[in-house]
């Protein structure tokens, strides 16, 4: 890997965006990167953690790829790409944490719309500055729209605003603001821990429970989810778990 | 009734979750007779209020079921039975309000998620426990990101995370948040009184647009609403109510 | 124009709502010329700020128009076309902004519901008074939904409840809100000149995707996304704002 670092410990892959020269700007060369990793997760995973190298999280896509493609269709499959990349962080079963310092502006803003669990520095600096520049927050505006909603993205896309942190947690882009990072990392450390001391694949199903959410009808939902559930209950975890829920100890996957 | 009290009163009907030994856990018979206490609902009545005896709401289904159901089959249909109530209560014309205090967990957070108006004691124990026991919140999820959004739905459900009354303001799971149960009633009086001032058939059928506003393409539903609001003026309850602020009387439903 | 005043001026319309004898009421003529008005918009018109007349937004519908009205027919025809109003302030590729003092009622609250941005005083009275007369928020509530949810619509819906400026900040229904006319007006500064930072056709793009973003599948539009994202690169705006970027100077639209 050219632009990622990773580090696995303990069922959590720690992905750090590794271009601190263009503060970790997203090149397609980091793009196919990243999609090389969630392709070969295996259940062994059971949390990814991203964050940036040298203080920022990520700058937005990388210029440089823009000027050196020959058309317009190469424009269009590059943006597109990116849009990719998005799709499949959501769709991951792991539990997705973003852990964001200094840039988090345009591609990265989007990467941080797909987490589950986002934290941030009180001080780091979000904004979509596209339209300032005569273009268009592409892929990333319909994951704005479905993190933050319709009303908070407008204002944020059509004004190019700046807003750090703490504005971050008030409009809910983000779900823990902290002051200093020994603070965002003891802060990580207690969402890894709630998130380990539940069941793995509980977790994926229930993840992809709510993301249909958004766009299934309910009726339909239910009847899908009443099946996982019995599923569950007669499953290794569902067993395991009731289990260990009557004999006061832990079950497997918390120890 | 075994597990409900009911206390009709002055076009409110007041029901209490009534298992104070398992801390009103949502047993399959508690699921049918709040479903055959709806069915039976006339337009004398306005407004159901749903608290739990003894300090607590609801702490989720009744793991009893579980263990005594036979096969995969019975599972489902158990878990099924009580996304139907959840859909039958939110469907239902009536204003429902929630009183939580004590625990609001699984099921019981489903239960408060499906409210008109929502109010918390600020210590009510609020969270999704399932995915630590190794089983979904099947039933519920769907109406958790109804209610606050995938944002924090998302953190909530893959973490088992347990928060506050105070917390649940903010996140939007309940409208009010109050220190104690002398507050709780003043503020459950205020409600109400708000509520009967407002015509029934009109508040049943805004309900049912609000409703539809999630689910349905805006041209369509607006059309519709037009015919509504045009039978609504020259209705019983148009006249009346525009006569009496011409008049500068109060309306007879809100005598 | 007998209900509006219009001031146009350096690329952004000012329509005041002037019918202050009725605290700006939404006459069906009011409605017919605010139609005519967007139907004329050309592309020197980057942003519209609508605000109303003597200390008041808009009141309502006008209750006039009701009591004149022939037949149920005529009536819906009558709501109708508030609603169709709605839509297109909502559709328009112009950048948005409402200024709420006073009166922010009924279809007034419909109105700030489809802005892009909006500033409210803090003593700015919003509510939805329909249901206590007997009558349907019925173009309102969808675009209520929309704005700041279900959650929130439907207890503001069902009670008739008037909350302030302040109130309507959290809730989501206003991005900004100020102490007094002064802060007001500088907030409007603050807030145009950010929005003329912006390219103008890439605003307009990206309001139509935002927009898109509430009703079509995510796939779908990332690849409609895409496409523009490539014709704004090679377009006119796109070339601009990347060579201003590069020699450290405004973009013309900035100027």
């Amino acid at each position: 890997m050219n632009t990622l670092l990773l580090e696995p410990h303990n069922g959590v892959l720690h992905i750090t965006l590794n271009r601190p020269q263009s503060r970790n700007a997203m090149s397609l060369e980091m793009v196919n990167e990243l999609r090389a990793v969630l392709a070969q997760l295996d259940d062994q995973v059971r949390a990814l953690v991203i964050s940036g190298a040298a203080g920022h999280f990520c700058a937005g896509a990388d210029v440089k790829d823009l000027l050196s493609a020959d058309d317009k269709a190469q424009l269009q499959a590059l943006n597109r790409a990116f849009g990719t990349l998005l799709q499949e962080v959501e769709a991951v079963p792991q539990v997705v944490i973003v852990v964001l310092q200094g840039a988090v502006l345009g591609g990265g803003f989007g990467l941080a719309c797909v987490s589950d669990i986002a934290l941030a520095d009180h001080q780091a600096q979000f904004g979509l500055p596209e339209t300032s520049l005569g273009l268009l927050p592409a892929q990333i505006a319909p994951f704005v729209v479905k993190r933050i909603g319709l009303t908070h993205a407008r204002r944020l896309a059509l004004t190019a605003a700046r807003f750090d942190g703490v504005e971050a947690e008030r409009l809910g882009v983000v779900h823990f603001v902290e002051r200093d990072p020994q603070a965002l990392a003891e802060r990580l450390d207690e969402v890894l821990g709630q998130v380990l001391r539940c069941a793995p694949e509980a977790n994926g199903r229930t993840k992809a429970l709510l993301l249909a959410s958004v766009e299934q009808p309910t009726g339909a939902l239910l009847d899908q989810a009443a099946a996982w559930f019995a599923e569950a209950v007669m499953g290794e975890e569902g067993l395991e778990g009731t289990q260990a829920f009557v004999q006061k100890r832990k079950p497997r996957w918390a120890e």
